[in-house]
């Protein structure tokens, strides 16, 4: 990583000596880092249960990949405008810190690079620069990656690695200027996450640090709420670096340091990682990065079965930076299209809307589909776009539903 | 009560043998229902626990007053624009049901009288007839008695009976028209609740129905969500009639029947209860009933200290039916006032809207306030105006906050 106006950023000191083991390489890692997926134990009706750090949180609407990716189950989005906290989704690329830094959540340091006054802030200090809040989508970057046939390697979501939330924290902006804005050149933003990294590993190799383009600042927060609730260990607590409309990772947990930099972090996550490329080529930094979200929708009730004659679809429907302009629905996977009504409040552009449409279902099955537009008049395709990592999908075959009405 | 198409209405039988007791009168008649204060066991910083109904809420959010009546915490609204459920404020005029009236929240059943073709619907049902969703500020009729210097008698909240939560449920309007419309005549929406009404009472004196201007149809919902889950039983699941805008008292938990009415109710918690009289004064029909909500704010951060220098702060105002135009704020009680900056996304007319404003603080005391204006003009007054039962008290100066900075 090149930086403006900062050595190579600190990379946060062990203090869990448990994990303090010497690892090579890949499985190995994720083995040691408790990345590996949940082995299911062989007793039926009895799900694992969700882990300390998530013990909070609503088990029957979600779904148990492993200790660090836990779905929201399809079902358990309703019509709502904001994903409440205890359904919402968790993904972590590393285990998640001890919970003893959100006791003091006014103590947590962040350190601001790349500005004419770089200084460290804690967040005490921040919540005297200004506050705002925002509704946002918060989407895992591979949710979809089910719906990929080549199997692509990953956490297998469907539709359920997504939420909308509202944060709460100071404008990144503010800071900036109170700092003496951007130093010469600056062109990314670029966000550190507060994860513990194991000792002999290289950090670039596992540190979650990401870039963005620089035109974020007019956007991005540094928020210390969600939900009107103190931010949550499981969701970047005590402060997180939220980028309206770009994919999870961007939005970096327990941010440790944000710099203003002239290039992208050299971190893997960034040069490697999170890169869309054809199935079988390597990550590298000439592919696109998993910024900006697309457009897409998805059916959320009925599901399986459902009652014959009149119906009401559910479903939610986001542009990522864009607002959404419309929604159709398709009860027969596409061959005809119908409006669907945005129902609720409008959070903004970043939220979703969530859409109902009444039809007509005769006995039998239906494959319900649901397709949106942004206001740039973006529309999902109806095709997957496939590719290695099985990012970014948002064809809206793939993500309907089959439904037996009788 | 005179009812348009129907008799009178019917009241659920009594299910609970434990409850079959024979009560006579005013305070055999509260500890009857469970509905006496709490009398706080004398055990040093061990706060009475929350009863099992709302076993699953924040309790450091909560202030308990009594088993039926749970405050929010002035200092647990923070910048939201949706107040999270396990925070939310519980207020009951009777016990709750019992909980198994959850279990298949689609069986529950409602009453539709006063239409030109009655009928009872169930849930399932009423999800077939339409869905939307609102976000409404659900306020007790009571909130800020505690500031009424002459001890109106109830429970003395101070800001926390309140809360800002989205409904999602079908319009009330949809269900009237598939039922033929209103009969001729018909002035009020009349909602009957589906507590139990213990044998030995005339059930006018115990009944939860309240009658609300027919006007409301253009905005009423029978709810099955808050918050885009389930709708609690302590928020009045499986359904609730939600009037938007309107004091909670006629937000009907547990609605079993919703009638369009010639004249309102003949319960007395209409007739008597929820009228604005002066002090010493009983409650009657020629009284305001405690209907449409009028606008109001308050300051939630800081509260009791904070530190010199610049100071962001925090509140809440709404204006009932009619959206806010402007919140002022004032640290100096009211000698100068400067507008606040609202926050957020905008949730619609009958939402609050979070505000902030920022200042410099001295060392020493201040004595800060807010002022909220609706878009019709009406603005808090200054002074409460003094009423028998502490009711609708929007002043801004017993609404304000002394705070020491250093």
């Amino acid at each position: 990583m090149t930086q403006t106006g900062a050595p190579h950023p600190a990379v946060p000191t062990i203090e869990n000596p448990a994990r303090r083991t010497v690892i090579k390489s890949g499985a190995g890692v994720l083995a040691a880092l408790g990345l590996m997926q949940f082995t299911p134990v062989a007793r039926a009706n009895e799900p694992a249960s969700l882990p300390d750090y998530v013990a909070w949180k609503r088990q029957q609407d979600l779904i148990l990949h492993g200790s660090e990716t836990i779905e929201t189950q399809r079902g358990a989005i309703r019509s709502g405008v904001v994903t409440p906290s205890r359904t919402l989704f968790v993904r972590n690329n590393l285990p998640a810190p001890d919970a003893s830094i959100t006791e003091d959540p006014d103590a947590w340091e962040v350190q601001v690079e790349g500005v004419n006054d770089p200084r460290t802030l804690n967040v005490a200090e921040l919540k005297r620069m200004g506050a705002t809040s925002v509704a946002t989508v918060l989407q895992c970057s591979g949710n979809g990656r089910a719906f990929f046939p080549h199997g692509a390697s990953g956490t297998q979501w469907s539709v359920g690695a997504a939420g909308c939330v509202v944060w709460t924290g100071v404008p990144l902006k503010n800071v900036i200027e109170e700092l003496g804005g951007p130093v010469e050149g600056a062109r990314f933003v670029t966000g550190t996450g507060g994860e513990e990294i194991p000792e002999g590993l290289d950090p670039k190799d596992i540190v979650v640090e990401r870039s963005v383009p620089i035109e974020v600042l007019e956007t991005a927060i540094l928020a210390w709420e969600m939900n009107d609730e103190p931010l949550d260990l499981a969701h970047g607590g005590p402060l997180r670096l939220v980028i309206p409309g770009y994919y999870g990772v961007n939005n970096i947990k327990y941010v440790k340091q944000v710099a203003l930099t002239k290039e992208e972090t050299e971190a893997r996550i960034q040069t490697s990682g999170y890169r869309v490329r054809d199935v079988g080529v390597s990550g590298d930094t000439d592919q696109p990065s998993m910024w900006e979200m697309n457009v897409k929708s998805w059916v959320t009730s009925p599901l399986d079965t459902t009652h014959e004659g009149r119906n009401l679809i559910y479903g939610v429907a986001f542009g990522g930076t864009k607002a959404i302009d419309k929604v159709e629905v398709s009860v027969d996977n596409g061959q005809t299209w119908q409006d669907a009504e945005l129902i609720g409040p409008d959070l903004g552009p970043y939220a979703w809307r969530p859409f109902v449409f009444t039809t007509e279902l005769g006995a039998g099955e239906h494959r319900i589909v649901s397709r949106a537009t942004d206001v740039e008049g973006n529309t999902q395709p109806r095709e997957r776009i496939d590719n290695e990592r099985g990012y970014g999908h948002n064809g809206w075959e793939d993500h309907g539903v089959t439904v037996s009405a009788s």
